[in-house]
């Protein structure tokens, strides 16, 4: 096969709010070859990422992303890791292009998985995929009181582990973390897995950080992530020294492995976060799952949006047994929900499985994302590089 | 002062030819604040650059760059810093906003500077500037005879030190790279400094790069630059142990402050290149310095396009006076001399001196540039997100 197209589509909610939501709009991606579609989805910003993709050439290493995947053969594997060799080579000043290799990543293992009729994990080399155990991923609440309501729904919703992020957390008092902390444990239960999540707000302010681990000791929270932002390794080691029965987690922005690399070999962290939306694809991905495999490192998805983006996440540690936990968003907009027509639910042990047919085996619902799709055009010189493509031709 | 305006203007040459030369296209902004225009040039795409300045939110770490510049205050160095970190924790995850700061920092400095008439040097604190031993930078030619007669031109222009780079080297024989730096070191002389400059082809191979040293060795190159990509730390760590008196050098792709402190902590580098126009800015560009003189890292600019970027990159290490060496685009494009109506020469001895004009001490040529502006339009539902302003606007 050749790739004949690559379609982008910018969805939104009719508003976005001023939250730590990231399902509020969607960066979608169409790739077409030999007469099949593939679907993937950017974690990124959706105008930039497609600026990134027409963009005109600034100089050898500064081209479009489209100038290294329109016309390349797809056949195998390889040929996905080439291409994605090709955008970081040929890319390598474009700050944005790993964001859209992305979701041209994930569309290629969906196109190739539907020609080879098989899933996307097994042409990743794994021979079975096994269940994982979802959290609900969800925001703190303006109140403890309101994170304990919010933690009582997951257990009902048939949650064994829940995640709280963002919100008011770790911008106010300790105090006031500590009452977060433990309401969202008492709302949970005491079987339940704790993790907790502070959105990078205390940026590398390892004190700031280490004033809250007893209170998350005595929780019993799994991890604590993200305290800093991802490039801070020193603060993370730091911390992790400190950190005793609960272990760091981060990773979620990194962009390439490299990024991913560093974390593990020199942050302290017991659990890395990679979403395959951002860090250049499930390719990229299933190389920072073996690396932290092979380094006794768990290997975590970092989803925040539809089931498209959460089957595209899980393929790259499918196959990995023991690296159990899985994040999965609790609480999703109507877009998020509306992208696919089927979905990944919780079996009655509150497991979830990645899908086992072809590619990633999530069908996205045109027919109900024309209210999401923005209109954007950019123009250069009289040419229009970008329009956005009707939905229709599916 | 208030931040009233930020203009973004991309400019082209006529042809941009798919070489390793980034002069060829420019990201320059304009910023307006109390009746004063700074300017600054953002080493990037200009196309995702620019959308990243003016894209919808798409949640609360991912919001456009002018949420956090348009309306702030701007009165002394601490407002800089701190509007940086507003566009670094606001923007979060979009990607392409750390380019997108670095030129409006630049131009924050050059605003400030003309507000407070000090050269942006002092600003950041340096009490003087010191002279800089500028290296032509330069690609190597597609022969060896060509590079040859390169280095015999950089000398009779007057520089005392050379850097080739890209072109063919790396990716042929050990042979022709062998000829290629012979036949450098030959047009420049026994007495000048050689610098040599993979452009990252090989990646993460340490054993491609181990068979050139040798020959390296026997050139006596002051430093090998970027054998591998900016992440590649445990490449540039172990192919630091065999490389004896040729240094690496590396760090043009970072695009924050924590990249830099890795290649210094972790990849065994003797220079660190930062290119102010990516790390977002002067400011954090100043902070790379200052960490790296600490350590024992030579600290050297990064710059390839006009000499608006050559002030802007040299403030951050203006003061520092061992740290002489420096970055000088000694083939550019029409567009990058045209850019301004100044520029930094060399004095008879070879050293280049940072402007002590207020601000950058440069003035934007804004006359001559009507022929290279790009007509850019983005447009989403309907809304006009960004036009080409004019630039008679001055």
């Amino acid at each position: 096969m050749k790739i004949e197209s690559v379609d982008f589509f910018y969805l939104s909610m009719p508003e976005v709010l001023d939250i730590g939501d990231g399902s509020q709009d969607a960066c979608l991606v169409r790739v077409q070859a030999g007469g099949l579609a593939g679907w993937g989805e950017c974690e990124a910003a959706p105008l930039p990422t497609i600026a990134a993709f027409v963009c005109p050439m600034s100089h050898s290493a500064c081209k479009p992303v489209q100038a290294s995947v329109l016309g390349q053969a797809l056949n195998d594997a390889a040929d996905i890791e080439r291409i994605g060799n090709l955008v970081r080579d040929r890319s390598l000043d474009l700050l944005q292009a790993e964001h859209t290799l992305s979701g041209i990543d994930m569309a290629l293992w969906d196109l190739l998985g539907k020609r080879l009729s098989e899933p996307a994990y097994r042409l990743l080399g794994y021979p079975r995929a096994y269940p994982k155990l979802p959290y609900a991923s969800m925001l703190f609440g303006e109140t403890a009181e309101s994170t304990y309501q919010k933690a009582r729904s997951a257990r009902s919703l048939g949650f064994r582990a829940a995640k709280f992020g963002w919100g008011p957390i770790g911008l106010g008092t300790v105090q006031a973390d500590v009452e977060q902390f433990q309401a969202a444990r008492e709302g949970l239960g005491a079987d339940g897995t704790l993790l907790v999540d502070i959105g990078t707000v205390w940026r590398d302010d390892v004190v700031a950080a280490a004033l809250r681990l007893p209170s998350l000791k005595e929780v019993r929270a799994t991890w604590l992530e993200e305290p800093f932002v991802s490039g801070a390794l020193e603060a993370y080691k730091q911390l992790s020294l400190q950190s005793g029965s609960v272990k760091l987690a981060g990773g979620e922005g990194c962009h390439n492995f490299h990024m991913a690399r560093h974390m593990i070999d020199y942050a302290g962290i017991g659990f890395v976060q990679i979403d395959a939306g951002r860090i250049g694809g499930i390719t990229v991905a299933k190389k920072a799952a073996d690396y932290a495999h092979a380094r006794g490192v768990s290997y975590v998805n970092h989803t925040f949006t539809s089931h498209l983006a959460l089957s595209a996440s899980l393929q790259p540690f499918a196959g990995l047994e023991h690296d159990i936990i899985a994040e999965y968003p609790a609480e999703p907009k109507s877009l998020a929900t509306d992208l696919t027509v089927n979905h990944i639910h919780l079996d009655g042990d509150g497991y979830i499985r990645v899908p086992e047919s072809p590619g990633l085996g999530m069908e996205v619902n045109a027919a109900k994302l024309g209210p999401y799709v923005v209109d954007a055009e950019i123009r250069v010189n009289n040419q229009t590089l970008y329009r956005t493509p009707r939905l229709e031709g599916l």
